[in-house]
């Protein structure tokens, strides 16, 4: 994609069009840093002063700012997803070659697809199988006994250890290990016993997995990701996890063992769920929550304590200690205090 | 293993039986899930109500709940423990073969033991030794000075950097990093000077590392882990720091630079130990929770605040910080309170 | 280095001399562990009595400290930069051969310079530069567009995905990976839309990044880290975020999306910045604290609660719950007080 007319764009996306047309874009930027020649948008309204100073050549935006825009405006319902479709034309990236590596170490009993790019020192092990236009990445290694739908990308450096099933247009980021064992324990004897981990992952179509997340295989059952869950970077998801279609979780956030999220869920970074509890659908968990038992609801929740200079921290943070006492305190010299006022003779703090 | 009798599964593991000691079970799955030809088992109670209904072939339980078990009982003081066992005998993997493997990058002055198996894309640097039966997965990069004790198995891009020695039958999952510079910085003259880190790693036996977790080596002596320590994934080790026998970690904690944690500690998922602090034996930290000074007292330990809906937490959390000022005038008060009644004369708030 | 003369590092490092200016050393330990023959240092007063037992033959420390030396004190004001400085010269590594090894695949369009170490099984993609001196070790994979200045250093299994810029002397450790996609998503119909994340990264001169740690590439500009930046392991930092000079961040903390950190402020570990938000110059925000708005002002900052033993947190935290109650309950006590004192007469509670 060398350049296109704003006229062009609009009719390709169906994004009405104000001014002139015949302008033409060769790439995109922010809204404050686009010159001419580019393309921007307009979604979150902290950044609309910065509209009527743009040099950009063509934005999108709502309907209701295109009154303000010095230049050619597509309206659209909403201006991010239209922009981001707009803004894959200028993606550039070098798509690999089919066929597989000369330096890939691949078990004679893997079946991959001659359409598929298995790339630079990667290792395949016995029995997987890799579908049509998959691309494995320098340097990853697929044990044994895996799948790789159609169309999924392993960007590079990705290990899927065992029995990962991965669905159609699965996108994997660098240093990420799917399959790996969970964590199982017996205390025996004075020492732990580890449990075998027999069951494997299932991660649905569209999925995204971010850089150097991990997602353990099951102990019997499989760990399952439903289709269009999106994980941001260094996430963990323990064994037996089961995370619904179109929840989003932000970097570092964590799900334990046998935990069960629900659909279009929204998890905050640095966000933990506690094992075998279960999440319903549309639920958002704050940034660095800890969610301790199941939630049934849908909603927002959090926990934690506000940011503060460290000094005032400190003294609040004391008193933390003596929450309880405080609370029973109170309490009893509320009751207290009625009964002194109506029996009128003084009262003891007796707690 | 194919398949196994009751009685072979009752006699090899020393397990009293109740019921058809011929029934044989070819796989291992969940009390829910479980169908004929198949074993399972009852340890938490909260399971119990799904054993009647169950229709594996042998279920592994305690004495108490043999009489409703409708099939094969094998019975256990520790159910899970006694799965643990068996399930191992179907845990199917394809060993690798010993030696090495013709793309392997191996310094001439590494010892390597005939009947260890060194994978594909693996580097090896010099003085390293790897000893009998252990095994070095597709894509690890070992470093120089590095030891690597019998039986002890490196899963997949596993990096060991400098300095670290495994004892026996330690496995590592993929992606850990082992060695890598602690974190050692003096500010100099407005500018960070790196401060050499000339220690290594030392890992005992049967240790297991969860993937991606990261254990860097000591500044002058060595970070340790003692025997029989288990680590999920995305754990971070600091340098110098010393886990003690028997501990585990769940994923996603830390423990920052020589810190020395006892034995048989349990760290939840996602807490943290502060550096230069000392944890006793027998210490359980929950999830998330910040240990800042030295646990001296076997016991459980916690901090953070209850997850609740957001706008509840908003309002209570707006709270915590005049926390400090509420109880000085709960105090305050109740002096007063106490003063006013025995002087009978209004008192002010001093606060 | 084998051996060298107090007399010698007196000079070579400008550290006046106490004692005995012919003992030479060998080597570096702790206080508490060094021997004869070995240089160690007094920084920190928590160790100051080990000083007198010490059998090191020369210890760096403050001026105040040397009359109470048992051996050749050298003199510095700073002893743990003077430390860092002289253990320098004990840091023993096998520096890697220039040139490209024979096993690393490097696009013809790639330009490395003659005088870099390129090592096993290392991939460089199209148009990436990498200058003078640096190194790129074992399994490491480097995208297109990237640059690598003079005398970086990439440990091993390093990833660069797309459009990576790292200035000189830049020191990566094992299983970082930089650049990959930006966490960006649009809802679009009931579906997640990825949103092309078309900037890169740019790492200023000295600055030292993790093991397994991950900074994304931004959606339109850079997503950037000015010079001598020091991330420690295993952190997060978000598309488009922009790291000030000088700073430190411990292991474990993360920085969404488009947050901006200011000149020398120092992260704790497991710490968390929310995006969009600024940081000014010279804040230390504590470990695992949560910042949620723009902090302004320098000095130290804290979120969380203290950790207590389980029993006492729980009836604590359980309070929380009701801290806004509890709050109002004081405040409508004492104003119903005043006026129950003025008036003479009982009052209900009202909340």
């Amino acid at each position: 994609m060398t350049s296109i007319t704003a006229e062009e764009l609009s009719s390709r996306f169906g994004l009405p069009l104000r001014g002139d047309a015949s302008l033409s874009v060769g790439g995109v930027a922010t809204l404050g840093s686009a010159g001419a020649g580019q393309l921007t948008f307009l979604a979150n309204p902290r950044y609309r002063s910065q509209l009527a100073g743009t040099r950009a050549s063509v934005v999108v935006l709502r309907a209701e700012d295109a009154a303000d825009c010095p230049t050619t405006a597509l309206i659209a319902e909403d201006p991010y997803s239209a922009f981001a479709r707009i803004a894959a034309l200028f993606e550039q990236k070098t798509a690999p070659a089919a066929g597989v590596h000369a330096s890939a170490a691949v078990d004679p009993s893997a079946a991959i697809d001659a359409t598929a790019s298995i790339g630079p020192f990667v290792s395949i092990g016995p029995r997987t199988r890799i579908d049509a236009g998959a691309i494995v990445g320098p340097g990853c290694v697929i044990g044994e006994d895996c799948h790789i739908g159609e169309h999924s990308e392993l960007v590079a450096r990705v290990t899927l250890v065992t029995r990962v099933m991965l669905g159609k247009r699965v996108r994997i980021h660098a240093g990420a290990v799917l399959g790996a064992d969970g964590f199982g324990l017996a205390m025996d004897g004075g020492r732990w016993l580890k449990v075998p981990q027999l069951g494997g992952v299932r991660i649905g179509d569209d999925c995204e997995i971010g850089a150097n997340t991990t997602i353990d295989r099951g102990a019997l059952d499989d760990t399952v990701l439903e289709e269009d869950v999106r994980l941001d970077n260094q996430i963990q998801i323990g064994h037996n996890a089961h995370i619904g279609a179109h929840t989003a979780m932000a970097g570092c956030s964590a799900v334990a063992g046998s935990a069960r999220i629900g659909n279009y869920c929204l998890i905050g970074g640095g966000a933990g769920v506690l094992g075998h509890l279960e999440i319903c659908d549309r639920v958002v968990v704050t940034a660095m929550s800890l969610v301790t038992s199941s939630i049934r609801e849908p909603g927002e929740y959090s926990s934690g304590t506000p940011l503060m200079d460290n000094r005032s921290w400190r003294k609040n943070a004391a008193r933390f200690k003596q929450l309880d006492a405080l609370t029973r305190r109170v309490t009893s010299a509320s009751l207290q205090s009625a009964s002194t006022q109506a029996a009128d003779k003084p009262a003891a703090d007796k707690e």
